[in-house]
C-alpha cells in the first residue's frame, strides 16, 4: 500500500467503520458516533455491532463483511481478543487503516505480549496500517473528523487552527485541547498514538506534514520509541519550515518508570532524548503549557544554524513582572542584553527616556499606544537583540484594546521576532494576542521556557551513522584489541608480554604499568590485576608474577596468559571520551570529568555520534571540568585541540556497524602541545 | 507611638487623607478616590488638593491642616518634594501613618539620596510611620479600604478572603489578585511596601498577624533588605499557625540586579535568602502561580519538625497527566510512594484494583463517585505518605460536579493532607475546589512546586546569633591569632619562627610547609611565601630564607618577621568550613568541597549559624562531595564526626560578635577515627 493511501485514510478518510460501537453515547465505545455526529462529519459512517440493528438512532451492520463498502478507517472499540479478530476481517477486505482501542497488548505480561505478536504478523503483512493499541483515537478537526472516545471532544466548539497534536498519551490530547482553547489557540488535528503497535509517532506526523491546514506540531513523547521514524519526520518537517515543539516525560527516574510501566515500552535515558531532539532541530520545553505557548513563537524564530545563547531585550510597563521573566530567562542561560548606545539614542528621539537598567522601564508611559508602538518597533530593529519580550501590567487586563493592540498592528512588520508576556491574569488580551498570531504567555516561567526553547533550537544537524540497533550483548575485546580498533586515537606506549616468558627490554622509558590482558577480565583492579609505579626490569618481573598469582586466586582454574604494560602518563588532567549505541537514538558519543567525579556532579556532555572538530569543541566547552584542563586558577594548560581530535576519533566508532560500546577512561589530557594518552579503554563489539 | 495604633492606622484606619488626589479619576493620582468610593469604603475620606475647591464632585481641602480632624492615614499621591512637605505635616499634626506613592528617594543618584535622608529623620522620630516610598498603596477588601492607585482595584467584586499580600513590588498586587480571583481565591489585604524607607514588609505583615481575617500570607520579594524584621514577623505566623508562602526574586544575577536597580537596595546572594527563609518556617515557591496555589495546602499541610523528603501517593484517572506531576515532584526530591501491600488489599477489598505501577491509576473508573472517593480515604490513611495528590482528568472539565465532589466531600475529614491537580483547563473545577478549601492546581510544574515546598517546610530554627550587621571591613588576622580564635577546632601541629632567628627543633615530625605569617599577606602564595614538602632542618632554613626573599621582592619595603612552620597532613579529602556575617541575614556557616571543585561545581551547603551536631550532619549530608569522604568507590572513610565537630566549633563564631569573616580552607578530612585538621585560616574582625 503506498504511503499517500493510508495517510489519507488514517486522517481524512471519507468513510468510517465503528467496529463495537454502543448504543450509549455516554459510554466510552459510543462516543466516537455522537462526536462525529455533532461535529457534522461529512463522509459515510458505518456502525458495527454483532447484537443490535440499531445503534444510536442509527442503522447498524452485524459485521464489517456486511457492509455495502469497504471502510477507509475503522475504529476498534471492542476489547482486545475481539479486536484482533476485527483487524484480520480489516486485512482481509482491503481495509487500508485501523484505529485500536483496546489495552492488552504489550503491556499485559504473557497475554499480551501474545497480542502483540499477533498484531505484528498482521501488519507486517503490509495490506493494513494499525493506530494503536491503546489508542483513545484521532479528531481532525477542519474536516468533522472527531474519530475518538476522548470525552474532550464532546464540545460543540472545538478550537480549529494550524497546530497538530500528537501524544504518546490518549488524555493529554484533550487538555492540550481545552488549555489551547482557552488561550485562543487552534488546532488542525489530535492524535493518541498509543502504544505504536504500527504507526509510531513520527509516522502520524509525516501523514499530516503536507497538509495545507497543518502549521506546526506539539508533540507529547512518553519515551523515545521509534526515534528513526522521528528523526525522518523531523528532517521533512523542517525542509518544510514547519516547526515541531516537543514535552517529553522523564526528567525523573520515577516519571521514566511510570512511562514504561503506562505504555509497555522502555524509557530512554533522558539526556539521550534531550540530545536527539536537539539534533532532529526540534524545541523541547520543560513546562506543560509551554508546550501550547511555544507554538506561536515557533513559527517566528527561524531555528539557529549554529550554537546560540541568544540575546533578549526586554521592555515592561511593570519591573517586578519583568525581572520574574529576566530571572527565568537567565536561568536557562539566555543573555539578557541592554540597549546599546545608538539603541538608547534612537529612543529618546522616540520621546522615551531608557533608564539606566538592563530592561527598558516605561512604567505608566506604557500603556500609550505611540510610546508602546515606538518602544517596540525600535528594539525590533537594534542588531544587539535576537527577540524583543514585552512584558504588559494591568492593563492588559483593564484595557485589552489598547495595551496589546501595538503587538498586534506590529506582529507582521519586519524586525526581530517578539512575544508577550501577561504579567497579571487577562484572558481577553491573551485571546486577541492568540488571534492576531502574536506569540503570548501567562507565565514568566513558561514565557521563559518556550523562548529558551525557541532561541536554542537549531537546523537540524544529524549526522550519517549507523542506524541499526545492536544485536544482542557482543562480546568484551581485551585492552589490546581495544587498542587496534580505536585508529587515530594516542594511547600511551604499551606492549602485550607473556605471562611465561622472562621480561624483555621494553621499548619506552619506565615508570610503567602492569595490567592483566584478558577479555575475560574487563575489571582488571577489582581481580587484582593492576600494578602502578613499576620503576624498573626487576619490579616489572615482580609485578608480573603478583598479577598471575591474584587473577588466578580471583578466578580459580583461570590461567593468565599475557599482560599488557603500559608507560605511566601523567596529564593536566584526565577525562573519560565513549561511544555507545542507544537502542532507540542511535550511537552517541560522550564526554565525561574524569574520575570519581564523573558520578558525583554528573559533569558529561553528550552528542549524536559521529562528530567533527566543531562539534567535539562545543562538547569540550560544555564539559565544567573543562576549566580544570584549561588553565584555570594558574593551573597548567591542557590540549584541548588533542583532546577534540580524540573525540571526534572516538566518535567515529559510530560508523563502524559493530561495536556496541566504547570506552577511553581515563584519557589523560597532556600540556598544551604534548596531545592526549589513552592509558585504559573497554569495548564490547557484536558477536561475529 | 505604639505598635496598636500604627497598625490599626495602616491597615484599618477610620479616616484617610488623599493628598494631591486629582480630580481625574483616570490619572494614577485621581484613583485612590474614585476606588475607595466603589468599594464602599464606610470611613471618611479627605480629598487635599491645594488647587481646588471640589475633587470628582466632593469638597475638598486645601491642606491637611484645613482638615476637620486629623486623619488616622494620609496616602501621598505628590512628587517628592511635596511628599516630604506632606509627611511633616502629618507629623506635626499627629498623622500616624502616612503612605507615599513618589519614586526619587534611594534610586534617584544624590538627590535621591538627600530626600531618603531626610524622611529617615524624620520617622527616626517615631511620632509618623511610612509606607513607601514608591508604594502604590494598600487594600484592605474586607473594609472596603482599596487606598491604592494600582489599576487592578477598579473591579468592582474584589476577591475577598483570607490571604494578605505584601510586596516589594507595586504592580504585583493587582496580578496576584487578579490571578487569584480567576483561580478561586480571596485576600484580606494586599499591600505595596515599595522602598520600605520606614516600615518593612515584616512590620506590615505583622501589623496583619491578629487579624482574624486573615489566614495565610504570600510574600512576594525583590530583596532581603530588613531580614530582621521579617525574621520576627515569621516567628510570630508560625506560633500562631498562619502560613506563609514567599516568591523571591533573584536566582539569577541578572534579576538580582534589576530587582537592585529596580529598588535601590542591594540584593543578597540568593543562597542566603533561601536558607534564611527556610529556617523562618516560611515556604519558598519557584513560580508565580505557585505562590497562589500553595497558600491553600500550606494551610493544611504542618511545617514539619525535621528536614524531610514528603512522601507522596497519587491517584489519577490520566497516567499520562500524573506522570507530569510526578516528574517534577521527583526532580524537587520529593518521594513518590507506592501503596504498600496493606493499602493494596485495602483497595483490593474496596473493589479497585491497585495495578502495578507506583501510581494508583484509576482510569476510567476514577471518574465513579464512589471509587475516586474510596481510594483518596484510603490513600489518606496509609501510613507510608505524608500527602496524598489527586489527578484529574477530562472529567474536571465536563463534570466539575462529579468529579471534583469526592475531594470536596473529603477536605475536612480526617487523613494526610490531599490535593487536587487539574490536567485539562478546568476553571469550573478549580473555582469549586478554591471555594471549599481544596487546594487544586492547574499546572504540573506549579503543583509540584507548591507541594514540595509544603512538604520541606520547617518548623522554624533559627539559632540566638549576634545579630548585628558588621561595621566596615574590619581588619584582617594573621594566621596564627586566626587559629587562636578558632577554639574547638583541631589545627595541625604548628610554630610562628622569628624569620631571623636560627631554625630550632620542631615539636613535630616532618615533613612540614613554612608560610609567611603576617596579616598583611592573606594570599600567601601568590606572594611566593610559601614552601611545601620541607623534610628536614637544612630545608626549612632554606625555605625560610626562600620566603623571605620572594615576599620582599613581592612587596618592596616590606619586611617578613615571623613564618608559621606546620605538619603536614594528607586527608582521605579536603573541605572549606566558613563563618560569614551577611549584612542581611546575619551570620551564616558554610562547608564547600574542597580545592578547585568549590567555584566548577559550586558544591556548598549553607545554613544560618551557629548551628548544633545534628545541624552539621545534615549538612555533611547535604554536600555532593562527601560521597568522597564517605568511601565511595572503595576509597578510605574519613572522620565524618570531626567534620561535624569542626562545623560546629566555626559556626560559634557567630557568636562572637566581632567575627566579620572566617574561613578554614583546606581543612583535612583525615581518616575516620584520626579527625580533621585545619592547615590554613583567615578570619576577619571588626577593627576596635
Amino acid at each position: 500500500m503506498t504511503a499517500k493511501r493510508w495517510q489519507k485514510a488514517l486522517l481524512r478518510p471519507d468513510t468510517i467503520a465503528l467496529v463495537g460501537v454502543s448504543d450509549d453515547p455516554l459510554k466510552t465505545s459510543g462516543r466516537p458516533l455522537k462526536f462525529l455526529r455533532a461535529a457534522g462529519y461529512a463522509g459515510k459512517v458505518y456502525s458495527i455491532n454483532p447484537n443490535r440493528d440499531t445503534v444510536q438512532g442509527e442503522a447498524a451492520y452485524r459485521s464489517l463483511s456486511d457492509l455495502p463498502e469497504v471502510p477507509e478507517h475503522a475504529f476498534i472499540l471492542t476489547g482486545a481478543q475481539f479486536a484482533l479478530d476485527a483487524l484480520e476481517e480489516c486485512e482481509r477486505l482491503g481495509v487500508p487503516v485501523a484505529t485500536v482501542l483496546a489495552t492488552g497488548f504489550a503491556e499485559a505480561g504473557a497475554a499480551g505480549a501474545e497480542n502483540l505478536a499477533r498484531l505484528s504478523a498482521l501488519t507486517g503483512r503490509g495490506k493494513l496500517r494499525v493506530l494503536g493499541p491503546s489508542s483513545i483515537g484521532l479528531a481532525n478537526l477542519h474536516h468533522g473528523m472527531t474519530l475518538t472516545a476522548n470525552a474532550a471532544f464532546a464540545e460543540s466548539d472545538l478550537p480549529k487552527g494550524g497546530l497538530f497534536v500528537a501524544s504518546h498519551s490518549g488524555s493529554l490530547i484533550g487538555a492540550l485541547m481545552s488549555r489551547g482553547k482557552r488561550k485562543g489557540l487552534g488546532f488542525a488535528g489530535l492524535v493518541s498514538v498509543g502504544g505504536e503497535g504500527d504507526l509510531a509517532i513520527g509516522d502520524v506526523c509525516m501523514a499530516a506534514l503536507d497538509d495545507p491546514d497543518v502549521t506546526g506540531f506539539l508533540l507529547f513523547l512518553e519515551h523515545m520509541g521509534h526515534a528513526d521514524r522521528l528523526e525522518r519526520f523531523a528532517k521533512e518537517a523542517a525542509r518544510r519550515g514547519k516547526p515541531v515543539a516537543v514535552f517529553k516525560l522523564g526528567r525523573s527516574d520515577e516519571a521514566a518508570e511510570l512511562a514504561q510501566s503506562h505504555t509497555g515500552s522502555l524509557a530512554g535515558a533522558d539526556e539521550v532524548a534531550d540530545v536527539f531532539l536537539r539534533a532532529c532541530g526540534m524545541a523541547r520545553v520543560d513546562s506543560f503549557e509551554g508546550l501550547l505557548e511555544a507554538a506561536p513563537l515557533l513559527a517566528r524564530v527561524p531555528a539557529a544554524s549554529a550554537p546560540r545563547r541568544g540575546r533578549v531585550g526586554v521592555i515592561t510597563t511593570t519591573g517586578g513582572g519583568a525581572a520574574m521573566a529576566v530571572d527565568q530567562l537567565a536561568g536557562r542561560g539566555v543573555e539578557i542584553v541592554p540597549a546599546s548606545e545608538e539603541t538608547r539614542a534612537r529612543l529618546r528621539a522616540a520621546g522615551i527616556d531608557p533608564g539606566n537598567n538592563r530592561i527598558l522601564d516605561l512604567t505608566l508611559a506604557g500603556t500609550r499606544y505611540d510610546i508602546m508602538r515606538s518602544a517596540i518597533e525600535i528594539l525590533r530593529s537594534a542588531p544587539e537583540f535576537d527577540l524583543v519580550l514585552v512584558s504588559v501590567g494591568s492593563s492588559a487586563r483593564f484595557n485589552p484594546d489598547l495595551a496589546v493592540q501595538p503587538a498586534i498592528d506590529l506582529i507582521d512588520a519586519p524586525g526581530h521576532p517578539f512575544a508577550v508576556f501577561l504579567v497579571p491574569d487577562a484572558p481577553d488580551a491573551a485571546r486577541r494576542l492568540a488571534g492576531a498570531g502574536v506569540p503570548a504567555f501567562e507565565d514568566p516561567e513558561t514565557c521563559a521556557d518556550a523562548v529558551a526553547a525557541a532561541l536554542h533550537r537549531q537546523t537540524p544537524s544529524l549526522p550519517e551513522r549507523s542506524a541499526k540497533a545492536p544485536r544482542g550483548e557482543g562480546r568484551t575485546l581485551d585492552e589490546a584489541e581495544a587498542y587496534g580498533r580505536l585508529a587515530g586515537l594516542p594511547v600511551a606506549d604499551w606492549v602485550a608480554l607473556d605471562a611465561d616468558a622472562p621480561v624483555p627490554a621494553l621499548p619506552f622509558p619506565y615508570p610503567v604499568v602492569a595490567k592483566v590482558l584478558d577479555a575475560e577480565i574487563p575489571h582488571k583492579s577489582d581481580a587484582g590485576g593492576v600494578v602502578v609505579g613499576i620503576d624498573g626490569p626487576a619490579a616489572l618481573a615482580e609485578a608480573v608474577a603478583s598479577i598471575r598469582a591474584n587473577v588466578e586466586a580471583h578466578l580459580p582454574g583461570h590461567r593468565v596468559a599475557q599482560v599488557l604494560v603500559q608507560q605511566m602518563r601523567a596529564g593536566v588532567g584526565e577525562v573519560l571520551v565513549g561511544m555507545r549505541r542507544d537502542p532507540e537514538v542511535g550511537p552517541v558519543v560522550v564526554l565525561a570529568a574524569g574520575g570519581i567525579f564523573t558520578e558525583i556532579y554528573r559533569d558529561a556532555v553528550m552528542r549524536l555520534a559521529p562528530i567533527d572538530m566543531a562539534g567535539a569543541k562545543e562538547m569540550i566547552a560544555g564539559l565544567k571540568a573543562t576549566q580544570i584542563l584549561d588553565g584555570a586558577r594558574g593551573r597548567q594548560k591542557g590540549d584541548l585541540d588533542a583532546l577534540a581530535e580524540a573525540i571526534v576519533a572516538v566518535s567515529r566508532l559510530a560508523l563502524a556497524g559493530d561495536v556496541i560500546e566504547a570506552e577511553v577512561n581515563p584519557l589523560m589530557v597532556l600540556p598544551k602541545g604534548e596531545g592526549v594518552a589513552a592509558v585504559d579503554a573497554l569495548m564490547r563489539v557484536e558477536a561475529e
